[in-house]
């Protein structure tokens, strides 16, 4: 049934996001497809289900809910060109980045593989600053659907005050870990990073799909909160278990390395925790692959044993686990429907899905 | 009378800026500073003060315009911040800018050059972000000063499929001139890229202050169409007579090296008039300075006698001149006042101003 519905929710938001004419006249052409790539190149789609649920939830009408759905989708895509400029990742969802595919689009212009890819990583700073936009007037295109003034004029401002901050502070964070010593950062700070670069987000989309549907601009309404709290506490868990899936899930279908935090060194929670747990000498073993310019599949293999050694694995899974029950009781003042149900669902697969 | 009124505009949005509390909660302190740095770093405030004209020239109440006056101002500067980092461009007014100060504040966690430039890059794109969002967080604060949602939603709307669109887009010509044939690039195309980059935000600054002023949502009110073609000329004259300062005037008061377009290859219309006006053997003189690595004094010093010789001195000069003057008749049927002087003088100062 989720998977059902995610999939229908994705292909209402692809519409929604094609049929924008906002991207349309955009000059030079690779800078239009650069624009339109992230945002439609699929992806679970979990912010507008979220947006989407939340709204039916609260008895409100999903068609009213449609733009902000595809905005926080666009949102979301252009943080994550910027993103991968800044942490040097090729691969998207099984696909070059952003910064990637507009180096090789330049091969036109130059045959100079520097100059590729300063061409690639500039157009690519542009092209997330008009997805910006993009994601902004598709927003205020809301009150076309009915969403009043003072519930857009909150959702707008709300974007700017916490989300923005919150997301890109999250980032910033992320960043100032790879300059640090890697020992020095604690479970504490990644899990404040993770909150700051995933939860605020999904929060605001929770809120954004409560208020939508109450017709209110009350952030502080208990309907409200309540979801905003499911939704940050979701999307922790969520994070955690993403860093779980990136040692344990198969390359295929993880859409980019195995592995690759500990290739570039990044802390991770689950590492942390392995490391921390496991006697000097195992320890020094699993903290030896950090940096490690490429892992084999048997170091791999001896990593995983070595986290399942630990206890790591368990204890990540169960600090997970609680949040998750956490975020699901907070749901439980509302009336059943089909949304909290797949509102239920949905957290279940957040930690759950073998992707 | 302008340049007195000109600073009286400068303090009182420079006190705006301060006083939000949007950087404040920002975080690590080198962000929070890179945010407010461009925005506070001064500058002519040209665009406030033609916001807040505009608006007196249709009798409304400045104090009304105030938040977006000083949002205009963060709108500008967010996209100099990307647009340092795309251009290599290490000075702004006369400091260093963004991306090369955050390079310096990683000297704290790496004594590695490269990883501290690679660190000034990443947080000056994330401070970008940043400040794109507080300029809208500015606007929206406009409807604390009695601007009404409808003129808001039109502003908020304009911004984002006109204003940053075309700003981009000119970036985006810009950035693509680099990789193409210096000889290919005509005079038309440059005058096209100056608009977008330049002229779109001054057009907004001048429609949102006439918009402001009538309380109106109507950008085809006739006599919003004036005061924003009015800006879109003087702007682009503003734009070429620029590229004759880059040439003409000295180093310390322009605040960057001086010919640095020539060292970077840049097409410039003056440049390229000269040379197409010049006989065979002095404009490949001229040629050969693109792109050179350093020009000295004493080349400058025939660059300048070459293009004098040219007549392109005289030819762009007149150019700018006459959309000046196009400029300043759009202005005609508007009533005598303060503003109505003050919009003449600033069109006359983009023109004659010694920096």
């Amino acid at each position: 049934m989720l998977l059902k519905e995610l999939k229908k929710n994705l292909h209402i938001i692809e519409k929604v996001i094609k049929e924008d004419d906002f991207p349309a006249s955009l000059e030079p052409r690779f800078l239009r497809e650069a624009v339109t790539d992230y945002p439609l190149r699929g992806g679970k789609r979990l912010r507008s289900a979220l947006l989407c649920w939340t709204c039916g939830l609260l008895g409100g009408d999903i068609e009213k809910a449609l733009y902000a759905a595809a905005s926080v989708e666009i949102y979301h895509n252009w943080t994550l060109v910027h993103d991968d400029i800044i942490d040097d990742d090729d691969f998207r969802r099984g696909e070059y980045s952003t910064h990637i595919k507009l180096a090789k689009a330049a091969s036109v212009y130059t045959d100079n593989l520097q100059a590729q890819s300063r061409f690639g990583r500039d157009f690519a700073i542009l092209a997330g600053d008009i997805q910006h936009s993009w994601a902004l007037n598709m927003l205020l295109r809301s009150i076309e659907l009915g969403v009043s003034w003072q519930t857009l004029q909150v959702l707008l401002a709300e974007l700017q005050t916490t989300v923005n901050r919150q997301l890109v502070s999250g980032e910033a964070l992320d960043v100032e870990f790879s300059y640090r010593d890697w020992e020095d950062i604690t479970v504490d700070e990644i899990e404040k990073m993770l909150t700051l670069k995933t939860g605020a987000l999904l929060a605001y989309c929770a809120s954004a799909g409560a208020l939508i549907a109450i017709e209110s601009d009350d952030l502080n309404d208990p309907r409200v909160k309540k979801v905003s709290d499911f939704a940050l506490k979701a999307g922790t868990a969520f994070q955690i278990r993403d860093d779980w899936l990136g040692i344990f899930a198969d390359a295929e279908t993880l859409g980019k390395p195995i592995a690759s935090d500990i290739i570039e060194g990044k802390p991770s929670i689950l590492f942390k925790e392995a490391i921390s747990a496991l006697p000097d000498k195992k320890a020094a073993v699993l903290r030896s692959f950090l940096n490690k310019p490429e892992i084999s599949q048997k170091e791999l293999d001896s990593i995983k044993a070595l986290i399942r050694e630990s206890g790591a694995d368990c204890k990540v899974s169960q600090k997970a686990e609680k949040m998750i029950s956490e975020a699901k009781s907070l749901l439980d003042d509302f009336p059943d429907s089909k949304y909290k149900t797949l509102l239920f669902r949905l957290a279940d697969y957040m930690l759950s899905r073998e992707l």
